[in-house]
């Protein structure tokens, strides 16, 4: 492919996937293959010759895009969202054309300064203290990372590497490896799964504690689990607090555990990969009520500010403790700059290799760069403002129908919802809202029953897209359970086969089949 | 941004793009910024309101390209190649596009089912035996990592937990904690620092053993350690061989390594991270030699076969391994494929989010469908020995100039090379040149002498660029110690001042400072 090619290739291209957005209300959100549709089908060895970029594309559009869930879809309502925007595609192209390494700061400059630039823009719009930025004075500072995952872990590496440090300074006779051992990692049940699995890849034993009734993991539930594991002969070493619990957005409260974790010298970490970005927002900024407490902080950009994975924004309160954690030497990597990381002078650069686990990193801050600048704080703002309204408009669709329960209360772009019937009942319509194809949302637990989650997640969702995707919701339900007001015979074990509503019981809400 | 301001910015950043290659020789490969450049010229603060596309190109352009390291430029000749090409860029901008989630079947079916078809493509091309490919009836198959920073992690912690497994199916009394400090992981003392750095992430004693007199770890060196680790109580774990050291291309004999692991039921990881991709031509096959002992094999895609980073090809001979270390399982992962995974079915598909470390997946499989559908695999073969065939034109220009050491024996597309007049010439030399900013390597040592890189990266590169590189360096050689025909006094402490070279002294084969 030369550049001329190239140019018409991705001209081509461009005006494909502006089409796609255009027109995504025409598709199923649900692909309609089945497991193996593409491994069974496609060619069994790459191509000895190379293929014309027209026939790539046609085999592109006939062969993978069928099997695409469509995450942008205004009835794509599953998980969080997954930010995308023409304005991340922009930064992401930028990226990808360059194609160079910031793993230095010599391997190009222009990746770690911009990275520096806008976390402490962003750092700023969330309303992080200042000792978070790389533009205050101590040795705080944001980072990009891949993931929630990756950070998680990154704080968890780095909490363990400080507490050795903090003991054997103590007690320089201790046992290294064995010391590590007695660690204890803690965070709510309701944690991601992200969190459980940073324990098991780091080696930490990780204690998920009950949350209470609001799914919230609380002050005093943390300092009787750190009470226990010392008489236990344990060594509380690292706490991930929630900021938007993955099932129901839920929010340990950072002024009730900061105390506790600052008593014992725990390191705290804070999930907030979905809901953190509502603190862009003055009116949510409650959220991070007790920051100050916080070690390390981690927001997801790539969920709901418009900038497409891998966009992880971790901020940190010391870079010393990842750089002591992560801090590997080659004189194959001799940066000009390593030495003054950070120094007395007015400026710190720091070097962002020894503040992750790999040693690559791509220039990503190019596409939180272009996100922020083309939208502007005020577009982000309403970005997220337009989410949460359009969920309390949800909401109130789900209030007017007597046959659901909402709960537990909603939470920014969050309803949880599920049938009166019980769990059995709500179980069969998510199975057969998915077979339906037209939307899809994913499940939850609370109290021990089962909810169905539905989420604000494309950036183009209006109104009517909600009213829509409630009308495929209320469909189906007339079709397991019957309409609001027909009587008939409920049938207890169903299928996707369609119900005639006249068999179907009316809706009773004092008989919720215990779980 | 609309969808029309979006093709019409998209299609400026195309050109722009292919602009940028057409004319990527006009340019300084190394910038001319200080450290801080952008950092203390960037607003402090995110802008409040949109800015127009235009405007932001335009500020791209001013601000962020100064400081831009070309990457790709034929002149680039540090590190290892990034892979780029114009293949990659449409299928990154697909990714980009979609932006779509893969972390289990149903969250986008096309995401899994395309990476288990290309990965099997690759595996063949490299010429993996059949039990690594998903397409055999075993449990082995590829994934695609972030870098091989992570697969080498990932190979780590599933040979921590199946060590683990092992012991305690033989006496289910041991202490779980206890027992994984005595672990050990071994690489050579060649190894990239990430390999050190996966034994500090994944708290297991990692011992760098002395590589032999051509970089090389031997069998009978891994034996000894082995054997003495032993003596101490301790257990061998994990090994990563190096195929293409990051300072001077050594290959460890898989050969060697592969039996002693195999007496200890000790797993192997392979680093193939640059030069593993040559193995697709078949008269370079003999590098992996000896792969049916390796249990996980990891080769930088984003590296030698032009895609960009991230993109790092790990097949393993048992996935369940992977799965026992890294499946965490939630109601809202819930997934139509889990359970059947690797069935007795026809067709495999498997669940990759338990095969990595993160939770979160892109479609990243696009860009290696894509680049290796509009290569094809003749051109992919190409480009491999094509930047051999560079390399080793650029040997011959060295031997052709008695200043100049080349050792040790070249390797694929690279060549180290010194300064006869000794290290602080060498140093001296590499520091000028980087100083004309009209070239880019970086430094190794290689028997305590100190080494410059030359590694053919740009797939631009010709016979003439090569040539041109060449120029730079014995004009920089010519002006520190003279023309190789001209007498003169030499200078011991020269700096990077022009010096007359009437003042240099002759080159002295036979003086070369010890070190």
């Amino acid at each position: 492919m030369d550049s001329q090619e190239f140019r018409d290739c991705a001209k081509t291209v461009i005006d494909m996937l502006a089409d796609y957005y255009d027109n995504i209300r025409d598709r199923q959100v649900v692909p309609s293959v089945e497991p193996g549709y593409l491994i069974k089908t496609a060619p069994e060895d790459a191509p000895e010759e190379p293929e014309k970029w027209e026939n790539v594309l046609k085999d592109f559009n006939q062969t993978v895009m069928p099997g695409v869930t469509h995450w942008h879809s205004p009835q794509f309502h599953g998980y969080f969202p997954h930010g995308s925007s023409y304005g991340n595609i922009i930064g992401s192209l930028l990226c990808d054309g360059l194609a160079v390494m910031g793993f230095t700061w010599r391997a190009s400059p222009a990746c770690t300064e911009l990275e520096v630039v806008t976390m402490n823009w962003l750092g700023k719009l969330l309303g992080l203290p200042q000792e978070f930025l790389n533009c205050s004075p101590g040795p705080g500072g944001g980072v990009i990372q891949g993931s929630a995952s990756e950070a998680t872990l990154v704080g968890l590496l780095a909490a363990k590497e400080k507490t050795f440090r903090r003991l054997l300074k103590k007690d320089p006779s201790i046992d290294k490896d064995l010391i590590k051992t007695k660690f204890v990692a803690y965070s709510s049940d309701q944690c991601n799964s992200s969190v459980e699995k940073a324990g098991a890849l780091g080696s930490m034993k990780m204690r998920l504690l009950p949350s209470d009734s609001n799914c919230q993991l609380r002050g005093e539930t943390l300092k009787k689990a750190f009470a226990e594991d010392k008489a236990k002969g344990l060594i509380p070493c690292y706490v991930v607090a929630n900021l938007g619990t993955t099932g129901t957005c839920a929010f340990d409260p950072l002024y009730e555990l900061g105390p506790v974790c600052k008593e014992e010298n725990v390191w705290l970490h804070v999930d907030a990969a979905y809901a953190g970005a509502a603190s862009i927002c003055p009116e949510y900024r409650y959220i991070i009520k007790g920051i100050e407490y916080v070690d390390s902080f981690d927001v997801n950009v790539h969920k709901w500010l418009l900038v497409s994975f891998d966009c992880s924004a971790m901020w940190v309160k010391d870079s010393y403790d990842l750089i002591n954690a992560f801090d590997i030497q080659r004189i194959y990597l001799d940066d000009v700059k390593s030495e003054t990381r950070v120094s007395e002078a007015e400026v710190t650069v720091p070097d962002y290799r020894h503040w992750q686990m790999p040693l690559g990193r791509r220039f990503r801050a190019l596409k939180l760069w272009t996100v922020l600048k083309m939208h502007g704080a005020q577009g982000l703002r309403k970005h997220i403002r337009n989410h949460i309204t359009l969920a309390e408009h949800f909401l109130k669709l789900v209030h007017a129908d007597q046959r659901f329960v909402v709960e537990p209360k909603p939470t920014l772009g969050l309803v949880c919802f599920r049938l009166k019937n019980g769990d059995s009942y709500t179980k069969q319509l998510l199975e057969n809202l998915l077979a339906t194809k037209q939307i899809f949302m994913v499940a939850c637990t609370y109290r021990n029953r089962y909810l169905i989650r539905f989420v604000i997640c494309s950036r183009l969702t209006t109104e009517k897209d909600v009213e829509h995707s409630w009308r495929i919701i209320t469909n189906e339900a007339d079709l397991l359970i019957g309409p609001t007001h027909i009587n008939g015979t409920l049938k207890e074990k169903n299928t996707h086969s369609i119900i005639s509503t006249k068999h179907l019981e009316p809706v009773n809400n004092g008989c919720e089949k215990s779980q």
